[in-house]
């Protein structure tokens, strides 16, 4: 059964102007430059782009900048997903209109305790009211940060219910057993992991790719993995050995801080240091010893 | 020293349509009964009112609602803290533009283990963009829900940089301890309890008031409690049973459905019962159980 979405996509980073305004060139220039690197596409407006820190009309700008700089539609996997479902169906029909089809979709994630029949009726009130054939949905279960976990009771009716719309899910819990089980207990559905090393792994069970923090460093090494994980050339080896070291390294400090000093060093452009509050920037201290934790980044072209 | 918000204000339920879009009219006629019944005012748009369910469109329509309904925009007390700084700054100016001055405002509750320094940064950064010396911020203390607590550091912080707006702090942790701490710690901070039986053991302890649920079914009693906590009358003790008995009640199953389910009930209108999901309308055995389980409630005029 083909698997969709399937490859590397990148959970892009999101730059700042000075006024902590999303910096719309560096973001769609950024975008570009990952689909060069081999990206599949781009899963913007996720947790690593800070995308919850944005109002509507912010991510709306974002979305569009990325496609107005020639990304194409079906490149991007913007996050969509609010604790309003009114908000998230005018995101996700946002999306649409400008021939985004498939979408992140957080659950809602300020009421806690909620039975898995509250996460079922918000997922179907939000497909029923955007009424759209062309919507496919990747779940996005992330619970150490919604502390709304995604259980499978509830994959199982939403694919009953909605098999055309439902086509994947971005399991960033870490736990590989979940992401396997998922493989086993829903074939068709797209399983893609949320942390870099894990693609590799979940590629040779059956996973459809990674949404991933590190791509916005390690895309290229992404790729390799993606098009040879079935091999065992010492090329491979490096690559997921990279991988590995970059996550690393960037988990060192708070991670999107992190992604973004070293982001900022890679590409010489300081202001992808910025990020909004509640985040801080690291402090000076923390940022020398992040640069010189691990090999020079290479740079870019 | 004068405490504001000072009193009873109602966490006020929000009625929906059969399409599970605010009420307006509803909802504006229950602010008017909630101020004829005694309350001080109206803590609209927080937990209980599910105002995280509402996009920034429908919580504005709901603000206007009230004060087109000829309530007072200082006896308005909206929720405007949402996770997108640039969106509760929206909401917050929203507010003000219509005269209310007063908001309740939570932290940033998507990303988790934010340090003391980013939920300051997160406060400071919204007042001074809002920049408007008529702003007072009550703020929102719901770890359980929020999971991002306030800390006294944070709040020593804030009121150290910006007396005049940091005024009061809703505790909705239900810790009776850290209340009546910050009572002493921080004079002139308006402490108002989240849990309806508390009310009248803070107020003598030097509290200001409490924003709460019940208060949507027993506003009349609370409103008694606070013109006469010092007392010691028979009535007092009658009126504090009530309030118990009824958040007691209250608490049998989900809070917020039993109390729309309640309110319907006393009100005769079953709209009440509807919730957004991902709240769910108690099933029909639990409304019966719910509905036997306690003294008929008053019915209003």
């Amino acid at each position: 059964m083909d698997l969709h979405p399937k490859g590397v996509f990148c959970a892009a980073l999101t730059p700042l102007n000075a006024d902590l305004t999303p910096d719309l060139g560096a973001f769609a220039g950024h975008c570009r430059h990952l689909l060069d690197e081999g990206c599949d596409g781009i899963a913007l407006l996720g947790t690593t782009g800070e995308a919850n820190s944005f109002s509507g009309a912010e991510r709306r700008a974002l979305l569009e900048s990325a496609i107005k700089a020639g990304v194409a539609p079906s490149q991007l996997l913007p996050g969509t997903g609010v604790t309003a479902l009114t908000e998230t169906i005018e995101l996700t029909r946002h999306a649409l209109s400008l021939g985004v089809t498939t979408v992140v979709m957080l659950p809602p994630f300020y009421y806690k305790d909620i039975s898995d029949d509250g996460v079922y009726a918000c997922y179907s009130e939000i497909v029923q009211r955007i009424a759209d054939p062309r919507l496919k949905v990747v779940l996005y279960h992330i619970p150490q940060m919604s502390h709304q976990p995604i259980s499978h009771a509830v994959i199982a009716r939403l694919r009953a219910q909605y098999p055309e719309v439902f086509v994947g899910i971005k399991d960033s819990s870490g736990d590989f057993a979940n992401m396997t089980a998922m493989i086993e207990k829903f074939p068709g559905l797209a399983v893609l992991a949320g942390a870099d090393p894990l693609l590799l792994p979940l590629l040779k069970k059956g996973g459809a790719g990674c949404i991933t923090a590190t791509s916005n460093l390690v895309a290229r090494d992404l790729a390799y993995v993606f098009r040879h994980f079935n091999g065992s050339d010492p090329a491979l080896e490096a690559a997921q050995n990279r991988i590995i070291k970059a996550r690393e390294r960037a988990s060192l400090f708070p991670q999107i801080a992190s992604l973004k000093v070293l982001l900022a060093h890679q590409t010489g452009h300081n202001g992808w240091r910025r990020v909004r509050p509640p985040l801080l920037p690291l402090p000076q201290e923390n940022i020398d010893r992040l640069l010189t934790a691990g090999p020079a980044l290479k740079e870019t072209a």
